[in-house]
């Protein structure tokens, strides 16, 4: 029998968050019902839940960090049993059968990737995603949460952790690496830590030198700020791979001119506007300019697994649900240091 | 005793050029002296000829597809003897002990890559290229031409060739690899070639389909226009790795729309202005924006010796040294079909 919980909508673009109650299906045979626990603020929900990002579904239940308990499991699951600590991302389903899903990207289905909010799922119902109190999906779209991460800090990993993730595996990223992490917010501070634990000589480049203490708490070896015009003089040419976590214009000829021979500067943000840079220094030196968002479910297994194994995790802030309309605010006023994680209980 | 050899020169940006005489060093005992037979003409003798990319060292002998005969061997050089076939491509030394040259990439040379003109050797002279009867140069710079091609048609493989080559073999073009030629000049007659021979699905992407029938006689499996509206959408979301051999203004984000998931557009031509992109469909399939030059020497004989196990060769025209000058209009005005060679016995 479907079950009624609450949840966080926005109305409108512009309206409050307020409590309301939604629908979750009984899990089919293969599903599992997840009580949520936890979930994480991304400035992607702000970005959707505001309508920048396109046409939004309201009343929209934004959270794509989603970490709790396994409640139920469907008759064919055999992957997890009541109890487990489990997580969602970003998506609760593709087809599982194209090239793209086979390659572990079901992130670009091509059939369809189905989003865990702002979308509609094979049952024809707008989906709703972790500002609520619990989630039915298929158990192959379930991250397994390793029980030595604490459920609030493990939240974040299913898209702030993955999200550096992918690249840095993607370009190989461990000893030998320089790596260069710009901007160091909710993406940036997990992009630190993980570099370090793979072996890389890690840099911050941030504006300023506000974080600076807790950057190289997190394990970065030197941290420059840009607003100090020796910064692209002294780091001319020094980085195998850049992984630039701003969402504002760029100034891309600097941040390329960072790069060494064969380097690659990968951007997770997305200015909203055309950029522009210059070839040549990318044809002298085979520099790459690329981009890559999320990761598909074995990438984001493994990055759960490997902070588990590292002892990583987000760092933290946990709020009520009666904050969340003021966090959104100071999330893109950059106030939070890196992450705001709501507690569902609070619902 | 050091020879006075004949050269074609331009005296400056806008002269003609002229018949002068250039003295050629005797071959150190690591050196060895090449009776020149062709030179290629490649785009960039011309910008660097007319002033376009940057001070110009007058008279300029230009010239780095270079072809011809070893006619003199110094006593520690095993690698030739006389009477091989030999070439010279973009630069004549390096230093040879950096990372970047122990890399086999000497082009990018951490000390100092001596460019084969408009530079000044280690001698202190200012270089001279292949535009001319000799030139004498390290055996470590200077590559094994098969003797079953042509020299004609191998002068540009030490340029043309090698330039493409590069990026082929850096994203590993194979069978499997669907791969875009766009532009279908010098570089782009050659990456049809070479990516058709290591097994690639090899489309050509030009402006109209004027060179069709060479293209597919080259080896491509295809062939569009972008002046037809409907090439873009029917070839969206289709490369693994494009080849772009354009050197005017570019629509970058129509090229990229063209990439599928993880795939890579590669500029070899070099337009002078910032092009402009959105970093949007970089980050949703990962998709990659990089350059690449030439290639070092490992490379550069890899693609001689694989043109050699493949028959394939660059297609020219021979012209003579009364009709250099012409021929640079030419190349501007984009009227050779694909590259002219100088016969050398004609200065």
């Amino acid at each position: 029998m479907p079950t009624e919980v609450r949840a966080l909508a926005m109305a409108s673009a512009t309206a409050p968050f307020e409590r309301i109650t939604i629908t979750r299906r009984d899990p089919l045979p293969d599903e599992v019902v997840i009580d949520i626990k936890y979930a994480g603020i991304c400035h992607s929900d702000i970005h959707t839940a505001r309508g920048e990002w396109g046409e939004v579904i309201y009343p929209l239940v934004p959270g794509h960090e989603i970490a709790g308990v396994i409640t139920a499991v469907g008759p064919e699951v055999t992957k997890f049993k009541v109890g487990d600590h489990a997580g969602i991302g970003c998506f609760v389903d593709a087809c599982g059968k194209c090239k793209h899903c086979l390659m572990g990207e079901e992130n670009a289905c091509l059939e369809r990737t189905i989003w865990t909010y702002n979308d509609i799922g094979w049952d024809g119902v707008p989906t709703a995603g972790g500002y609520s109190q619990q989630i039915v999906a298929r158990a192959d779209y379930v991250l397994k949460i390793p029980e030595t991460i604490p459920l609030a800090a493990a939240a974040p990993l299913l898209c702030a952790g993955v999200t550096p993730w992918s690249p840095l595996v993607r370009y190989h990223a461990g000893p030998g690496t320089k790596l260069a992490v710009v901007g160091l917010g909710g993406l940036g501070h997990m992009a630190v830590q993980l570099g370090h634990a793979l072996g890389c000589e890690t840099t911050v480049i941030s504006r300023t030198l506000r974080k600076k203490a807790a950057g190289i708490a997190l394990g970065a070896d030197h941290y420059y700020a840009t607003e100090d015009p020796d910064t692209f003089e002294e780091l001319a040419e020094t980085f195998d791979l850049m992984i630039c976590t701003i969402s504002a214009d760029l100034d891309v000829n600097a941040l390329v001119s960072l790069l060494r021979l064969g380097g690659v500067l990968v951007f997770l943000g997305l200015p909203p506007d055309d950029q522009h840079f210059k070839i040549e220094p990318l044809c002298f030196g085979h520099k790459s300019i690329t981009g890559s968002d999320i990761g598909g479910i074995p990438g984001t297994q493994a990055v759960l697994d490997f902070c588990a194994a590292k002892g990583i995790s987000a760092k933290v802030e946990v709020i009520s649900a009666d904050e969340v309309t003021e966090a959104y605010n100071k999330v893109v006023a950059g106030i939070p240091q890196f992450r705001y994680v709501i507690d569902i209980a609070t619902l």
